[in-house]
């Protein structure tokens, strides 16, 4: 068999750990190889900490930026994490990137994708990600680019929580049981150093969406991930699976 | 372990064919009792054939409606079919049927519900009971409804395609392979003589849905069957499941 | 050829006037039969400036409505005006009632029918016989009600403008040119006596209906009234129609 | 100046508490006359952990969920508690009930209402109550109930939060700060022993509003209560209030 | 009388075939003069089959592309075809390319355009080219642009079937028969070497279209196509057209 | 206290008139400093009368444009009105565009910005507008741009109403009474020579707004201007405020 992988595109270089952190750990211990890309490292728009510090320059930001998100990858058991330095508010998403992507799509052939919601008045970067992502798995499903290498499947594309979700107009339709390795995202929160306000909020996301899979299902869930699928659920059976024992 | 069941709310006694028959005959394949409601017979507004015969009453159209669902029923595997004889066009659907389709809900105890879609501008019963059955399966969770039953948990509900599905706002998340049944859903259709003109249009509705799941998936499928989740999937991975072997 | 009939379904006596009376004038002068059927007089919610006078009574002011919508209905040409006395706020539409109305739509056999939006958060009684109008015309399509009978074919059902359409989330997607007809629905509106504040609201409805099925369409057009089609348009041209010469 | 009022319509006995606890502590404290009418105990649907209990009766159990309504009422500095006992799972909202409430808006006259969201795939009890109180509102607007009665003019009616704000589709568009009064609030939930699980995720709930409105305002703001405004708001000027001193 | 015209925007070669080839022969055998501007080939993303060939380059894809798209346009009576070759996956939209359709949108003054829907998860190219189509007739509609030239009316815009219908939040409003010109589509279809697998799909789609039509009309269709149209219809009149007789 | 200020985003140079002259003039009068940013001349796509004068040239067109504005802004006691000839039809809005108008966010610091709806399906230029304004907000929040100025806070974001409302999916939540300001509305309006088509049509728009705010409050308004709020209202009360006295 071969070796599943999953492929996370965040937009800022901490968005993967309090949006999708619970997946990565979870999916890193059953062995599946998480690469994730930080498309920019949010240091203008997403690092207000840091530049209440005197004399930082926009290099300093980058390095912390880039120090805590690969410790925090470390944590989560991220396989490689990567970062493309494509600058925030506004990132710029231009077409070498874009063909960067669908590239790195090709060679990690993710079981999955994880990215941004469509929307969010909150933060432009973050629907912009959403899109291209989306659009560099496209073409990497197109046989015509780079003819001859193995084009893409048909990965399912899940858009992690948001913010503020309803403003969002995003609609968890996928809610993950993140328990087993909360410590883990839990752990790798706590390397966000920059953005202490968050960890108790996402904290309580954590929690709040854990309640609402154990009214979901029939299981006992004390910490989950929220996720909207792109594109239907292909299944072999509509009886749900069990819980852990 | 326990066995699995599963439970489908038609309206009228031919819906549970056109619109889940992959589903119960996969299910009942692999060992899931599946029980049918037809909570009426459609005499009134899905027999038209019937009714161009000369001398044709409302008894003798319940009498053949209910003959043909229970050939298709055979078809599937379906453990029990009831017939409820609530009229149609319009359905009653009264405070005692409610509470009996409860009382059902946690007998069966299914691993997962089938049911109408929320909207139907050309049919005024299928809305009616999409919202009836979710509400017993409400009313089946209470803990003061016949207190000292055990209640029921939370079985997903799928909205099962309707007619025209643009139409109804219904939105297809979940796709269901049912080639390896294909043969059984087709039997069941043909048992339904006296809407012979449906015979074609479901056939390529599954044709249809069983090229949308091939492309949503990486795996070959002939035949699906759509669905939309009320509730949103509880799920302990992200990685869609494999191909059948 | 077979003489056309419209049907208008309005919840109070005078919705038909406001909403529907520039459809009905246009089309009574083509020839067209037009049925307009008030299900209440909207004595109690509709009726303020009445009740402001002294010593006034439910039967006064039902007495008044009838009278100022029996005028409003002959200054459009309708042929036949029926009031069926449900009461409002709320209304009470019970089988009988919508026995009645599928019975009246095979008797009428309309080439379309009118009635209200399915939304109204100012007003209960509107989408309530949104969705009675539309249930009766499916029972008038079923073969076993009153089997024998004609069956009704699928006329084109239109919801008319509400008063404040986009808190009703009512969608204007098609926009008809009764400017030939304005001064009749002019004259129907100057009958309703009791609520003149809207005299001026809906002259002005109209003339912005206008205008903007002038930026529709390559025809000037001064006069218009709004209209959601509840079913897709079957055509056999994508080409709109000429301009009237 | 006449003193302000305003009206809550809980579906449950403890709807209140979690939904709108703040608001009404809030407002009370402002010298605002707040009425509560609890319709039905949740005596079936929403009694749990009593009914874990030996030997435990419906009158039991609305006896004591009374108990806590009461408590938290004045916890929360209630001007006037009300137990519709309606019934519940499904509640009973009948003709005379619907009077009742309209003839409660009257005599009440609130400046503004509250309730339950338009949609609950989880609650059918929810949707219906705030149907209910939306039609019972427009009842005691029409001139020719109770004729001669001062009608109700047009208080905005706020919808709470769900428990699954997402699967409602309910939107939160307005914040309110809740903070001052939150003390209020918490002992008021503490009121409510039958539904122990349910403190520390409403808590939760308080905690992210709060952060979401100090994100949508320049204001600090620890504790909030979400709203979704059903009708446009009607203001003199588009500058946001200040904060509180 | 002048002559009609129409247009239409495929983002690649095969689009019109499979999307619009119905309304396109329908129309031509009216003496419309239908223009089809194919923005790309498809050439990387589209012809899988023919990437499967040894030793294919991106100009014998072209090549053979353009090949099928010409012998498509013949079978359906197109009156002219332009191939723009502007790349796809991703398609490259300039403001040259901009400013040349509002030229030829001036040159046709189509009485209809024709183009993709506003979503496709699955197709980026799709979206992008349909916003591009509305804004090039958006420029053709202002005065300034080419001053002295006359502007563009307002054409109807109708968005035809994508792949996955649902999934595009595409609403089929507009049921289009093209029973009479189905030898015609199906030749074309034929002509699409590269796509076999898509004849049966896209004929089932007729197949089904035809039937919905059947059903939203007093019709025998037997095949449809569905559209979505942008903008209100202007009508004169309310009364469906009759069958062909 | 500081004083208060506004800035207002319109595409063309007439937007600021129709859509927003109402809350202007209502604002200036209280002492707000209201800061209007023209981004185009709308000389290609908005000025058709001026076109049709012979010899036109597109300088002069942008200098009529401006010089009505410049009248308009007078009228309504615009505190500055900038033109920034970006053009239009389309207009291009680059990043240093981007960010100009990001720092006079920051320079202006707003207790509001008003700036157009989200879709306009009749106008290419205003959607893109939107998005631009709402993204330059969201930059001049970013702590990293230019770093050690004061970064903006949240002042809401309203979007004033478009010239087709429905079709533009944009939803009116807030209404504003602009009777007091409403001649200094109708003198600015007539300053738009190039326009005078749309004098009744804003005049018209105004009063249904203006009944529409009476039918949702307690008082008496004559003049309305409506906008869609895209961020929730943050608020210490839900008691609407009084009537002007």
């Amino acid at each position: 068999m071969t070796e599943k992988t999953a492929l996370v595109v965040s937009a800022h270089s901490a968005d993967f750990v309090w949006r999708a952190g619970g997946a990565i750990a979870l999916h890193a211990e059953e062995g599946v190889d998480v690469t994730v890309v930080c498309l920019s490292f949010g240091e203008r728009g997403e690092s207000a900490k840091l530049w209440r510090q005197d004399g930082m320059t926009l290099e300093t930001v980058k390095a912390e930026r880039q120090k805590e998100a690969e410790a925090a990858a470390q944590a989560l058991g991220v396989a490689d994490i990567q970062f493309w330095d494509l600058g925030d508010y506004p990132i710029e998403l231009d077409q070498d990137s874009l063909f960067r992507l669908a590239d790195l799509c090709r060679q990690v052939r993710p079981a999955f994708m994880l990215t941004h919601s469509k929307e969010d008045p909150y933060n432009r970067d973050h629907p912009l990600v959403s899109q291209f992502a989306q659009e560099a798995r496209i073409i990497a499903q197109a046989h015509g680019h780079n003819p001859g290498e193995a084009v893409l499947g048909a990965p399912p594309v899940m858009l992690f929580e948001p913010h503020q979700p309803e403003q969002c107009r995003w609609m968890p339709n996928t809610l993950l049981d993140i328990t087993p390795v909360w410590e883990h995202k839990l752990a790798a929160i706590q390397c966000m150093a920059g953005q202490e306000h968050l960890w108790e909020y996402y904290t309580r996301v954590a929690l709040q969406r854990g309640v609402q899979a154990s009214r979901n299902s029939d299981k006992k869930i004390r910490y989950g991930e929220a996720y909207e699928a792109v594109f239907p659920h292909v299944v072999e059976t509509l009886i749900p699976t069990e819980g852990r024992s």
